[in-house]
């Protein structure tokens, strides 16, 4: 199967890059980047000398599809859509990393985003949070990969809405990212001296991962949840870990509360090779590093307020982890197919 | 005015020695270390080479007496109370920043620490929270200096819930400190490769502060407030900032609300000079570093549901800087005294 | 092919589990720790959890012995000395991560370790550098795996010398660490708050590795190589990079001497699949984390002043994906095997 | 004394503003920053919120020279030229933290920097090393503040140069900055995930710095020194940290030669409050973070290679700090006026 990149050298781009040149049943057809076009990648990211020696492309949406079966798109909001519809018309496959797919509701998209050029399409496109839209993602030949802090949050808050565990009023999610979360471009803000040693809540009450999360509960659960969606910057370079707070809605506290929100963790989650449930202690970032794994525990007082930690790699379960998974599941293959490296405590 | 410092050789000693040297008011008479009795104090802390050589003394409570007008004791839990009672009875006054007189109930304290062996002094203890309880800190000869959390929660929480500002119910205190909170042992908790490109959460449910902070609540506002409290630990030396969520107990919202919040801080703190009111930014833990300061915002949302973001030194004003704002207080000099440097942005 | 780690729980043993699981010809047969002999694995390390959920041994040589074909050894200086001997009498193949038998000198050792208990094997134990000692290793029922410095050093210094384009006189190593270099035991050094936006030569003039260095360079060449050797502590967490500086022992300097550098480098190198030689750029840590290259660079100026670049990951190539490296000469894999992932940029 | 800051926007201007509010013998007359005109410096920097509330102005000569006594200009190289001719002109006393006035060599200047458009000033002007050249600067009224890697290796190297302690051939100075070093500006170079948890060294060969060491050690020796100076870049935020090697001139070697070296040290320095000669450990970092010194240390061989140890906080003594220090000097105030501030160990 021939894969190309779109947007190859920002960092969800370059970590595609790695995945997919690791992958035993894909080969890297075509790389294209705007910025570095005719620039060989490894002389853009040296890590991949003698590993992977591509000259990057321009977009020729011709010479990309005659080159590919599956594109994967990791460009900026609102570039993505300009492409894909010439994409799809091609035949092809397409994995979007970016936020223009994501939404049902042009409307929302477009209050948080942009205009949107190609509406039509967002009805069409699966919602690529494998674990629980897989037979959408299987069927699908575009499929949104959702944002980094929505798949921390959902995994963790679906199941229990679903369920009616928690209400849906009341929702806190406290979130931290790493830096790569910012991409790769030049800003004060990404600046290492602005970071270091430095800790802020940043976009409090207006982020736009907080409508995409909202959306998703919406349309799976047909009741609006009421969320609080609060993002903070950490002084380190990959990770995202969410502590969700939320209030019972069933009779029981403390641990007799906390063990049927694991056990239903375990009823979604137990076949699934990227879901880890903490039974013991609570995840931390280190355990999901360089893994495609979602980590949850949970906690419960006996007020019935219920604390939910999960963590992911924002690169990887929440970009290009994710997004190979997908494409693992559109071409039949077992989910772990190249995801599955240990990752490394140190 | 001399002052000494016992258990000048763990991290919020050695923050007191540096503040303590650079005062105008007081001088060093003597550093007690157990660990370190014989050496000079330049020797384990080299960046004082020519600045603070003194050797340090073993635990002489009849040595610290005729040395000393003041004592700050840095010691562990448990060991404050060994010693107190003795420099009290020889007539100096003590600035405490253990937990051990931090609690007015015995038996909270005993639940979370271990059995202590004068509760009678805990009554007499004056809560060095300076903003809040100056009163107290001026007339007493034994002031606990406040934990570094229940600092910035207190700070935070306290003017809302005395006008009833915020239901005292559903409070969710989700705070993050650095590592130089966990002292200068060495742990494998603190080992460099454990916290550096990792985040975690820890004691969620049951970390001592969180008893601190309800106590102080009950006592101040006559009425049991609901904390859950969930502490992290930042990859970085110092600092905590705490993201506060409450629910608003008047009838407004959004922007009003937040205007309500933002006058009673400023009603309550503007005359403090450590206390800074954010009206257009969340404060960021490099605004605070290496300072006294205590920086709060506010953000309310349409539904009433409140974001405050609460930013301190744990070193300083959770610990070292608010002993020294505390002596100021008690010895009737300017609050500033000693204090007033400006932070590096850097 | 069975294969155990003993020393598991450490940073080097972790390491080597991880790599291990991902090998595609060997099984993880049993693992050991003294401290955590009769836990899981994946509660000591939880990254590891549902990948590696082995329960740790403690170390019975024969139990060892029948569930082993190739065991590793990443035990503390001494230890080693202690186990091995009882391994080989029982016909396993041992690879050694400590420097019991790195030297052939008995007398060095001593010097700088402690008595040696089985000088006689110090004669018989491959010296582990892959790339230079192929031969000796794939003939060898004991490899000993060379010191991280000296993985890094000795690659960049030893061609050069026996090429004679360098002085032997005049060579100085100016080496930085990463901190797991130090291992995982709790100890002031490595506390987090000691390291963070520290840094610091340490051992000057009097690091081990030294003498390992110049054994090694003296064996090899019949000459005494006159090396100044610094070792510093950088605040990350894996990776070496040492800065090397020599005089030129040729008579060209400037371009035509980088020029001559880079063409012995190839010719040693060029089939090695580890070793890459930068002809236009210095490496960095970032390029190597993760992996098992060594990166080399040569620079030189007008007055024949040589500066080599030399890059490695302590971890992998340093220790344990060297030795992974040195199963595979002795088992006649590809020398990739196991060992061909993409490193992460970020 | 009315003090103004040119390009106070800078990380270097803003660490001059905070200490020149510290400062107790001068007043803050006016900031100036093209690009953030008409901002208050505490929205720019908002930890300078109630500190220092000023607005910024545009560079207007006539107003600056109105308003101060005193001028630090922290410009990009190239700039400085621009507007001190016209500060001079209207009698004002400058100190200059830019390349523009460093050099005697206007040639060298134009080799290594670009066009001087003010060149009969530089020979006017005095070299800013306040230990080294005192004399000159009181007699100043234009002090070019040296470079950070100046700082730190000409306070080492010159002593014992001019003692001909050791030889002019073959001297090294492997040195490693902290990012601040890099300035505020944003790039990819500065980008958080390219410099936490990496290490690199840059301009190898061709720093310009080099040629700032070299033109002072050639004309305070009369002698041509051979200097090979390789920067390195750290993760973390300010500090130099460079390791000197240099060969013996004298007979002795070892510790005899130590005790030479830092009896020349202690000869040169000993009333000066800001160097201090370690005898019994090697600097770190830590030890001169937040602070003006220059710390210094000596290591020798018994072959008679010498080590040499020099570390400063670049921001400090190796710009805002030595300004400071000049300013002092040129005002004929204590030479620790404003300066003396304990720092901090965590």
């Amino acid at each position: 199967m021939q894969v190309s990149v779109l947007g190859a050298t920002g960092y969800t781009g370059i970590e595609l890059v790695g995945l997919l040149r690791d992958h035993p049943r894909v080969e890297l057809a075509l790389l294209a980047s705007e910025s570095f076009s005719g620039e060989n990648i490894a002389e853009v990211y040296p890590h991949l000398k003698d590993i992977v020696e591509i000259e990057c492309q321009s977009f020729d949406v011709d010479r990309i599809s005659r080159a590919s079966d599956i594109v994967f798109t990791a460009l900026p909001h609102g570039v993505s859509q300009d492409i894909i519809p010439g994409l799809l018309e091609r035949d092809l496959t397409v994995i979007d990393l970016s936020g223009d797919y994501r939404y049902r509701s042009a409307e929302t998209y477009e209050r948080w985003y942009q205009p949107h050029k190609s509406p039509e399409l967002m009805e069409e496109a699966a919602y690529g949070l494998t674990e629980l839209r897989e037979e959408e993602i299987k069927n699908s030949r575009l499929i949104a990969n959702p944002g980094c802090y929505p798949t921390a949050s959902l995994l963790a808050v679906q199941p229990l809405l679903a369920e009616d565990l928690i209400e849906p009023e009341g929702i806190i999610i406290d979130a931290k990212s790493g830096v790569s979360g910012a991409g790769r471009g030049a800003s004060r803000i990404t600046h290492f001296c602005e970071v270091q040693e430095n800790f802020k809540a940043y976009s409090v009450g207006c982020h736009r991962h907080s409508s995409e999360i909202s959306e998703k509960l919406k349309i799976w659960n047909r009741e609006e949840a009421e969320i609080t969606f609060t993002p903070h910057l950490l002084p380190l370079k990959r990770g995202i870990l969410a502590t969700i707070y939320a209030d019972s809605a069933v009779r029981s506290a403390g641990d007799e509360l906390r063990e049927k929100i694991l056990k239903t963790y375990k009823d979604y989650y137990d076949h699934r090779p990227f879901m880890r449930i903490f039974a013991d202690r609570n995840p931390q970032l280190k355990y999901v590093t360089g893994t495609n794994f979602c980590d949850l525990s949970a906690n419960a007082d006996d007020e019935g307020r219920i604390v939910i930690i999960s963590a992911i790699d924002n690169l990887l379960k929440g970009a290009a982890g994710q997004a190979v998974q997908n494409m693992n599941a559109v071409c039949g293959w077992p989910e772990i197919t190249g995801l599955d490296k240990t990752g490394s405590y140190i």
